[in-house]
């Protein structure tokens, strides 16, 4: 039976982190909100599901995952279900606890970017917000982007097994959400993102191998991967960038 | 060998979920940087500790938990180490990842609570963001405080094993971090902190059953639990509460 992969389809968001790891480990799932409504799926279907009253583990929000009776919501838990299932994480419990806190340190850069464009309020809109984004964003480029990227490039650095993962010798989920996130900052702060990473030679390299990653790759040039939108986490907007 | 755990020594801060945890296992535990520095311990120790180029697992922040060759960065990971070494966590893998997720969740809320004193930067003072902190705690006090609670109240009404703790027949790790939170919030914001609860009833049963607790009392009462204060996340700033 197929992963069942809830979240919104229109956006790469919080879902992306999931998605990249089913793609690379070649698994087979279903994206159910961007399936067709006749089929059971579509947006609908994920509400209707995840606003069941008898559902014993609600989600909070997506992305949420269901493989058989198992409902996982808050993506590095997901990632935390995924990964040996999807031999995307390492055996020893050790490594398997440090690729969930590097997991949880990419989800904290992912929701400081987020609220670069949304410092006061989700409910409200990017242009009500704007002065107040533009404060934001510039404490965001300035110090907390250089900060989080030299703690991950010395990660690598430190990796007794070599630069080329974040753990161990061999792929993780974490290697591909942080692939995620340059990804995601390289998009929304052009100028930024790319000053910043070049502070960081193997975070770059890094970045550069997840994406030659075969089956990433063949998932980044297919319609399966959704465009960056202004509609996501990361939005380009250049008043943002400096 | 005592658990080492290294956090800000004059804040609660996210510190204070392993802290909880801890002392209601009644653990054997040594809060280094609270520690006099003759010892070898205070805040200069944390900060050498944190900062030695040779470790292999650096924490990106405190808190942080040693244990032998373990060091544990990220409150949410931290908690999914020591919880099963506590008791403080089911035995099966579905209970263990259902806990980690409302950890996530109480994570999420937490850092929400920080930034109505700081939408803008954290390396600013509040008294230079004030405007933008008003906005933002509206927000939050309004429609986040209460989707949060609601949605904890609907996990405690749907534990098969009753309303008592939200995982179920025994006291967890997300039980103590979310009276915290519950804590935190009746701190921060008096006024709709109470309004907010009184419409989640089973999650006030709950906060108080764990502070009825007994070694989570003893502790409540002793000197090793700090103060709220205006240092720490929840900071009560009347302008902020309505």
């Amino acid at each position: 039976m197929p992963y069942e992969l809830h979240y919104w389809p229109t956006i790469q968001g919080r879902g992306e982190f999931v998605r990249l790891a089913l793609e690379a480990a070649g698994a087979d799932y279903l994206d159910v909100a961007r399936g067709p409504e006749g089929d059971g799926q579509g947006v609908a279907a994920m509400m209707r599901f995840m606003d069941s009253p008898d559902l014993p583990h609600p989600p909070f929000a997506p992305p949420f995952l269901v493989d058989g009776q198992v409902v996982v919501g808050q993506t590095a838990a997901i990632l935390l279900y995924l990964g040996p299932r999807l031999g995307l994480v390492a055996k020893s419990e050790g490594q398997r606890l440090w690729t969930h806190q590097l997991q949880l340190t990419i989800a904290d850069a992912v929701a400081e970017a987020h609220d670069t464009h949304h410092p006061i309020a989700s409910s409200l809109y990017y242009e009500d917000q704007k002065p107040e984004a533009a404060r934001r964003a510039q404490e965001f480029r300035e110090l907390r982007v250089p900060k989080y990227l030299a703690w991950f490039e010395s990660v690598l650095q430190r990796n007794p097994k070599g630069r080329a993962h974040l753990v161990g010798a061999r792929l993780s989920y974490a290697d591909l959400s942080l692939f995620q996130l340059v990804e995601g900052l390289l998009y929304a702060f052009p100028k930024a993102g790319r000053r910043a990473l070049t502070q960081t030679p193997c975070l770059e390299a890094l970045h550069d191998r997840v994406a030659g990653h075969k089956r990433v790759a063949a998932y980044l040039a297919s319609d399966r991967r959704l465009a960056f939108n202004e509609d996501g986490i990361f939005r380009r907007y250049p008043e943002l960038d400096a």
